[in-house]
This record gives structure tokens, C-alpha cells and sequence, in this order.
């Protein structure tokens, strides 16, 4: 609407599409509860008050909400998509009846699988989504140059020339902080070119603190997601930045830094709220935002001051105040109506002034999307290989000693472990009695064969094989088990799927099949955790010994994170930054 | 500084210029008082906190300020430097002392006067300015077009071509608020094309309500800064505004809206603080924001608070929170440090990383500027009239009724009064016992020779005449007096000293000359205020009735403010918008 369209609405001179009655308003500029009616033109709302009279015409839609709660829509101020294994138009099905109206997404996954081809099927979606999605252009695609075959790159050259596109709202979370405060130049090349576009950068900075952490900060960057204390959020929020507390499916950091946040009186008008990844299961069975809002309420948190960390805290980080984060005449009609400020359980969710959630049901025409194939076949490069290729050989001897990835549960750092293994016929043999698994990475980006090779130890299995494409961040093949048949079987089973994760034993192939980059299906959220489910229950037959076996696998791919990993090039020393041969030459 | 330098500054690779040791830093973001130390590469800030030993080499300049406090450079959010009646350079060197580093203007006086020639005199001036001046688009110029002989008119075209001007920060206050809320055209396309710009607007909305204020919000305009009561303050804050409290030299809404504003715990991040306009001797003998922040801190406040209200919560209003508004690494070096929270005694001033203020001095070079000749006389058109002209003639008659212009003290507003007036040889009389007294406007801006005529009651003027340049908003010549022979002597005196304050008793002339578009001086603060208060004293040799007779004069030329004013075209009657006759026609 233009100036002239709006105030007319304003003035009652064009009437309302719809007017909500008897509202009880959250106001996030004033933090007071104060009644109000709101009403709402095309996509914009156009009054906030108890004058809406003039505003009612024979066909103005008015809806008496009888004193429920009027709140902004929620705004998500960090996610990555891939978690929740959902495209985009079923991710936006999922978060809209829990009061979700606009997303800012960091489609890392899907770019380090799939580069610029992969992320224009994303831009596409979002154009034509009913709820707002703020894309941001990934920072750290591969997030370590060198140590894999990645699907994708993304330089600095092409983040100058991607940048300056409406598309893409920010630089993604800036994940390479040595790179910053070393000052290296791929680094500064992505920084400056992003400010020149006017444009911000995210953060993403665990436990950086002092010389270093003021060194990331000055560079521009302006969020933090990684915080995990109290002590850390306020070292941080000290220096402006904005701090986007965490509470995902993986990380929850929620509980550790409300704990001391209320005591200290500080001002909050910089923390916000994140999820970072959020599983289809915890979608659908917990929620979203609206989840993380009773969590902190229940913590003792100020109801409006939790709704301002998801709504109006975050429009101002992310420079939309004008648009978003509140209920304003002139602002984007995205409202939702709550029950009450306990249960906050979502009657109604309103985004760019259409209705989208009422009585309990979707309102919004949901279509099927047709894709490119090329993002339904992921795979089609991978040739699967013969038994032998997965396994490792030596030169005649009876016994090596080996390097092994220690797993454990709740972490994504692994130990440096070694073991001595027994030589069968030039073949090193697992030793599945002690817990040391083969693990294989397979690259299923190129036609070049390429399979890193491995022993793993923590997760348990005894009876069977479990695979998996997605494997962060480059999301190869990666496939571990108690033989190399099976685990040959879970390959084939993945190639012949398309991608997904797979748990294979010796009467059964449960799959859950991922199709979309070989990281998410093209399925609704509810086949989905029920496809989800039955592979749990598989892979408990295989009597894991952690919870989060699939996690922990696709955690074993990522050379960033300490002290050993596995790519598709092998075995990767973190800490050296090296590559290093799987059997401990004496 | 690109983000490599910037970078290297942080780590200590290059060593800073400037690093402030022992200081207790107001921390806007957390609302906290923190000890700290500032390093400064540059312009800007480099860290804040205790680690400054590796960024000190054997250049940096070291100063231990020994637990004084350090402050972000404060930030006027709304001010006309013509008030002041200093040119730009002038008004720096004013307001430096008081801690003041980035100012957002509406040289809204100026452009009335000189239209773009005068603008792009200050856009200059500004440019080469030691601190930063965000320089507004007047809005509404000439004020009520048809009404007088504007000296410059800033339409809609113009507006279009300007506003995307890099100069042009912002759309200044939209004064013409029935012209939004009514749809006018010409408004709208000014509006529109500002938020193609991507630029803000600002509001000037005084007792606006209810649907007429939701209209003008909705139009897209984010601030006001005419609230005067908490009830108008906290009805705009609701709708998401930005609240400017003004506390200037006429307006002072600051204790009204303060007095209830504690009480009523809500949220203060969207309120600023302005001056709007801030006279040469308060300058000089209060201060600027920093006198403001004073007098509220008497006032109960949290000082924090004070000080966000004129740092963090204008930089975030001004969308410039990655620059200014807080100290951080990588923002700009606008810093102040004061002695402590109670006194507020500025000792030093930062801006871009120069020391501008210290030991009680300014710190920076001062240049004669030099201003083209046109600017310096902008008197030249006006033709100094014969005495007749003045006065008003009519057919012969005794006497005549005549329309009034009742002024009373502190207040804008005047009254519509009557009184009958002898006519001696065709002209009518002025009643000096009754304290009706003749006034002119006359037309400066074109050669054209116009004359508005009438009469004001309530400025108690006996025995001498006063005129002025300084006349709201087209700032032609106003002049007033107890008889035309010593009005003439005024106008006289005003046209040789190209324009200025003048009190002309029977003895003395006394001149207040203000060169420069004829509203402002070229001189020192020190200098303008020494003959402003001679100027006082000469005006109070004739008892005049109200304390500010010129400020009155100035603004009965105004017919934008109800109820009768006068232009060079006439007497005007706001109420009706229409020109009328002095004389009443029986």
C-alpha cells in the first residue's frame, strides 16, 4: 500500500479487511498489557485503539477475541532449517501454528550440499511463503577447506557478487572466528563486502572472550548464539552485541543464563531468542518459539519481556522495527492471539494480514511443490563400492595399532583413542567385542571415488549397520556398523533412497528416506517423525549404547570440532589441523 | 579503516593512538557502570575493557582519567542550530565543551530563508564539521503556502530529487499533520518518496489523538517531540514512536512528562531527548544535553537511563546503532568522560577518534569560514518604504474598528481582539496608552514590494520600536513600535546591517546584526550572546510587557499557530485559513 491507501485505511475512509475486538494487547514498545482492537488492511495493521467504528464497513471481517492475549508474530532469529529435515513450505507448516511469522534462516546445510543451485530453490520458496523468511547467505561453505570434497564452495568472490542481492539479508553466522581475528584475508573479504551492501553479519562465537572476542566484535560482527553462561552473554552484551540465547533440540542454553539474567538488573533489549536447529520431533511434540516463551516463563522470566527476546528485540537487531516486532498502525499485519500469558497456546496467527492458523487448522492452501530433480537425486554421482573398498589394508602382519574416534554422549567433541586390531588376509578386522566400529565416509559429490576409512568406538552397535547423508557440514555418506556387509547394505539402501538415514540389521532395512540434497524429505512433518520414530525403534534393536546415535555420526564429519574426525579424505587430527593415517605406523 | 586494520588494531598487530586507562564506562547496553579502559585506532574503538597492554606502543598517547566517567559522545535527536543564531561552525564550537558529538538538524529556518543555495551551505560546512551533524530535508517549506512571500519553496519535486541525496539524513519533522491524516497529495508524495529512500521521517504531531494520530503513525512517521503531557508521551510510545522529550530554551517539556514517566515502569528505550531549540545565552550559560541529563537526574532518574535517552536509544531511532550510541569495538570514538554521574562536568570530548575538548579548551582548530556574498545580505531586495506605507490609510472617518493580534506572555497562541482607533487625515491612529500598536511585515525575499499591516496588543511597548528577520518560518522583516517615525529608524537600521535584532528607543539605536540569511550571526558564541544582552537591556528600557517580546515577534508572523498572525500579505486568521482586513467593514 502506499502512503495515501494506508491512511486512508487509518481514517476509516477505505474499511478494514478485518477487525479483532476485546483484544488484550501485548505491547512490546511500552511492556504493558493494555486493551485494544486492532484492525487490519490488505497487510497492514492500521489501527491499535478502542476507535475502530469507523473503521467497520459490511465487509470488514470482525472478530470478537474476547479478551485473549494480541501479540506480535513470533520471530525466529536463528535457525537452520535442514534440522528439522523439512523443505521450506513444509517447515513453514510446521512453525505457523505455533505463532512463527517470520524466520531468519542460514541455509548452510543445504549450500555445502548443493551451492547457489541448491539456495535458489530455497529463494524461490521463500518468495512465496505466507509467512516471512529472511535468508542469509552462508559464510563458511566448506566450513574447512581442504580436508574433504566439498559439494559446494562459496568464496569470498562469490559472496561479493551474492551480497548485494534483495535475496540474501545477511552474512550468516560468521563461524571462522580465527579467520577474523587473524585477520585472514578469504575472512575480510567476505566481512567488508558484506558491510559494503549495508547488510549484517551474524556471529558465532563459543567461548571467545577478551582480546580476541573484542577482535570479532570490531570487525562488524554483530550476534552470538554460542553463549552457554551467563558469564559469557554478558561479556558479550557489554559490547553491544546482540545475543541470541539458544534453546534447540541439540544445544539448550536457556535454563544455564535466565538463571542469573534476572538478578542482575541489566537491560535486555539486546538478548533474543534462537533455536539453531530444531528436530522435526520437538516441532511437532513441543513446538517453536512458543515453547521456548513457557520455558521462560516457567523459569520466572517477565512474560513481555520473553515476548519482546522473540518480537521486537530481534526486528531491531535485524534493522526491520519499521516492518516487524510489534503491534503499530503502519506495521506488516503479522499478529498472533494467545489464550493467555501461561498456556500461551496459539488460537489465531495472522501473517502480511491473512489469516493462517484458526480453530486449531492451517488456513492457508497448501501446495505440493515441484522441484528441479537434480535436488531430489544427490546421489547420483556415487557409485556404491565394492566390500573391499570399505575396508582397510596393510601389509601382511598379524596385528596394528590403530587410531579410534572416542565418542560419548551429550558432546560433539571426540577423543583420540588407539586400539590393536587383528590382520585377516592383508584386511584390518573390527573389533566388535571391544566397541571398534569401521567407520567410512563416501563422497557422493563428484564421480571421483573417494572413501575415508576409520574405527569408531562409543557407539555400541553390535548387530547391525546404521548410515546416514546427512553428516555435517559437507553431508557425505557416512555409514558405521558391526560388519561390512551390512554396512554395505545401508550404502545401497541410502544410493537407492536418494539420501536419508538408514539403520540396517540383519532382517530388516528401516529408512527414513531424505530426498531433498540428501538432507530433507519432500514429506509432511507428521510422516516424517513417524518415519523418524520407526527408525528409532530400529535402531534400538541395535541396543545403542548413546542416545543420539545419528547425531554423533553425522557429528563425526565435521573437521572443525576437536580432536578426531572423519572425512571422505580420511582421518582428520583437529587439533593439528592434518590429516592422519588410520593405522599408527611404528 | 577497512576490517583488516580494524582487526589488527584489536590484536594489537598495529598499536593504538589513544587509550584511556582507569575509567568507569556507563554501559548503555547492559544499563550497567563497568570499570574499563578505551583504546582508539583512528576513529574508532578498538576495545573496551582491561586488556589494553598489547595495544600500547610507544606512540600511543596514554591518559589515566583516574576513575572519571566515560560516556558515549551524547546525540541530539531534533534541534534548530538557527535558534542558536550561530552558523554551523559556531554551534561546534558551542557545544562541543558540553559533550554533544553528533547533532541531527532541520535547517528548516534556513531553507525558508535561502532554500537550497542556503543548504548547501551547511551541507558543506557540515561536512568538513570536527563532529557529526545528520542534516534533515525540511518538510514543510514555505509552511502555508499562499500566505506570504515565501523567501524559498521546497515541493514535492524537490523533495523527490533530495531526499535520495546521501546528504539528506532523514525527512524533518512533518509540521503539516493535517495534510497526512487528510491523504494530501503533496504530502504523500513527499512521504513516499522518502521511504523509497529507505529514509525515515519525523513527526511533529502536538496533541495529535486517536485516529488522526494512528493515521499520521501509519503514514510511516516514527517521532514526535511535541508531546507536553506523560498522557500524550505515553499514547504515542504505545503505536511504537520514538518519544523525543524536548527540553529547549521556550519549550521545556522535560519535568511534566519525567514526573509520571518512573511511576509508570515502562519500558524507556524509545525515548530520546531533544532541544528543538536551544537560545545563544542558554548554550553558553546551561549547557546543551548535558544540561538536560542534569536536570534530570534532579528530576529522579536513573542516570543510565538519562544518558540512553540521549546515546543508545537516538543512535538505534537514527538506525546508526552499528556507528554510534555506545562504546564497543569498531564503533565510532565519540566519547566523552565527565567527572562523575552527580556533576556531569565534562572533561573531555572525543569525536572520530580526535580529542576536540580538554583542560577546559577546545582542542581543535578553528577557521574563519568564508560564506558567499549572497548569504551575507539577503536584505538586498528590500527597498526601505516611506512612512505612509506603513501605516494603514482608509476613507475619511473618524474613527474605525480595527482587528487585533492579542499576544500574551509564554504562549504562541494569540487571541483575536478588537478596538476602535481614531483616523486623523485618512490614516488610522495607533491607541499607545491602550497598548495597541501598529505592526508590519515586509516582504525581503523579492523585489517585490509588500507590506502586511496591523495591530498587536499585549507587547506594552511605550516609547521606542523593535524589529527583527527573525519571523517565523519565511523570516521576513517584522516590525513593531510606539510610533512610525521610530519603526522606520528600525527598518532602517535592519536593512544596513543586513538583517538582525534592533531596539530603536528616541536616543539609541542597539543592534543585535545577524548577517547570515538574516537570521544568524557569523560570530562567536561569546560575541552573539554580549550583544543579545545588550540588545535585552535596551529593549528593557522601554517596560516591555512580556518577558520575551522579540520571541513573540518572531512568531506573530507564524500563521500556522492560531489564532491571527501576519504575513507580508496581510493580517491572517489561522482559525479560517484567510487573509483579512485589518479594518473592520461595517
Amino acid at each position: 500500500m502506499n502512503t495515501k491507501e494506508i491512511v486512508d485505511c487509518a481514517m476509516g475512509r477505505i474499511k478494514s479487511d478485518i477487525v479483532l475486538l476485546n483484544g488484550q494487547l501485548v505491547n512490546v514498545y511500552t511492556k504493558e498489557i493494555i486493551e485494544a482492537d486492532i484492525a487490519i488492511s490488505k497487510d497492514r495493521i492500521v489501527h491499535v485503539g478502542k476507535n475502530t467504528n469507523d473503521l467497520i464497513g459490511e465487509n470488514t471481517r470482525v472478530i470478537d477475541i474476547e479478551e485473549s492475549i494480541i501479540c506480535p508474530g513470533l520471530i525466529e532469529s536463528h535457525v537452520h532449517i535442514e534440522s528439522s529435515m523439512l523443505t521450506l513450505s513444509r517447515f513453514t507448516e510446521a512453525i505457523v501454528p505455533h505463532g512463527t511469522t517470520t524466520a531468519v534462516i542460514d541455509p548452510h546445510e543445504l549450500a555445502n550440499v548443493a551451492g547457489m543451485e541448491g539456495l535458489e530453490i530455497l529463494v524461490n520458496e521463500a518468495r512465496n511463503s505466507p509467512i516471512s523468511y529472511l535468508i542469509e547467505l552462508p559464510s563458511c561453505v566448506p566450513s574447512l577447506p581442504g580436508f574433504e570434497t566439498p559439494g559446494s564452495t562459496i568464496d569470498s568472490e562469490q559472496v561479493k557478487q551474492l551480497i548485494i542481492r534483495d535475496e540474501f539479508f545477511a552474512l550468516a553466522e560468521m563461524m571462522n572466528y580465527p579467520g577474523v581475528f587473524l585477520g585472514l584475508e578469504e575472512v575480510m573479504t567476505k566481512i567488508d563486502a558484506t558491510k559494503k551492501a549495508g547488510k549484517i553479519i551474524e556471529g558465532h562465537a563459543p567461548l571467545l572472550k577478551e582480546k580476541e572476542l573484542q577482535a570479532y566484535v570490531a570487525a562488524g560482527i554483530s550476534s552470538d548464539h554460542e553463549a552457554t553462561t551467563f558469564e559469557e552473554v554478558l561479556e558479550k552484551l557489554r559490547l553491544g552485541m546482540k545475543l541470541q540465547v539458544r534453546e534447540g533440540s541439540f544445544a539448550k542454553d536457556l535454563g544455564n543464563i535466565l538463571q542469573n539474567l534476572d538478578e542482575s538488573k541489566i537491560d535486555t533489549r539486546n538478548i533474543l531468542i534462537a533455536s539453531d536447529d530444531r528436530n522435526p520431533i520437538d516441532l511437532i511434540e513441543k513446538g517453536h518459539l512458543n515453547y521456548t516463551y513457557r520455558k521462560m516463563v516457567q523459569l520466572g522470566m517477565n512474560p513481555i519481556e520473553a515476548i519482546q527476546m522473540m518480537t521486537l528485540n530481534t526486528a531491531t537487531h535485524l534493522g526491520l522495527e519499521k516492518e516487524i516486532g510489534g503491534i503499530a498502525p503502519g506495521k506488516r499485519a503479522d499478529i498472533i492471539v494467545v489464550n493467555n500469558l501461561e498456556e500461551f497456546n496459539i488460537k489465531m496467527v495472522f501473517a502480511k494480514g491473512e489469516v493462517l492458523f484458526e480453530n486449531g487448522k492451517l488456513a492457508f492452501p497448501i501446495q505440493e511443490k515441484k522441484f528441479p530433480d537434480f535436488i531430489l537425486d544427490t546421489l547420483s554421482k556415487l557409485e556404491v563400492p565394492t566390500i573391499e573398498k570399505l575396508m582397510i589394508k596393510v601389509n601382511s602382519q598379524n596385528y596394528v595399532n590403530v587410531r579410534v574416534i572416542g565418542v560419548s554422549e551429550h558432546s560433539l567433541i571426540t577423543e583420540k583413542l588407539e586400539a590393536e586390531l587383528q590382520v585377516q588376509d592383508t584386511f584390518v578386522i573390527p573389533d566388535i567385542e571391544n566397541d571398534i566400529l569401521p567407520v567410512v565416509v563416501l563422497n557422493r559429490h563428484t564421480k571421483e571415488e573417494k572413501i575415508g576409512k576409520g574405527f569408531v568406538k562409543g557407539l555400541g552397535l553390535k548387530h547391525g549397520a546404521i548410515a546416514s547423508t546427512v553428516a555435517h557440514d559437507s553431508h557425505q555418506l557416512i555409514c558405521t556398523g558391526s560388519n561390512y556387509e551390512l554396512m554395505l547394505k545401508a550404502i545401497e539402501a541410502l544410493k537407492e533412497s536418494h539420501g536419508g538415514l538408514v539403520v540396517v540389521t540383519i532382517d530388516n532395512i528401516t529408512i527414513l528416506p531424505l530426498k531433498f540434497a540428501g538432507i530433507m524429505s519432500t514429506g509432511k512433518i507428521e510422516d516424517v517423525v513417524r518415519l523418524n520414530k520407526e527408525l528409532n525403534n530400529a535402531l534400538n534393536t541395535l541396543n545403542p549404547a548413546i542416545s543420539e546415535s545419528f547425531m554423533a555420526l553425522a557429528f563425526l564429519a565435521l573437521p572443525v570440532i576437536p580432536h578426531l574426525k572423519i572425512t571422505d579424505h580420511g582421518l582428520i587430527d583437529v587439533d593439528a589441523f592434518e590429516k592422519v593415517n588410520p593405522i599408527i605406523e611404528e
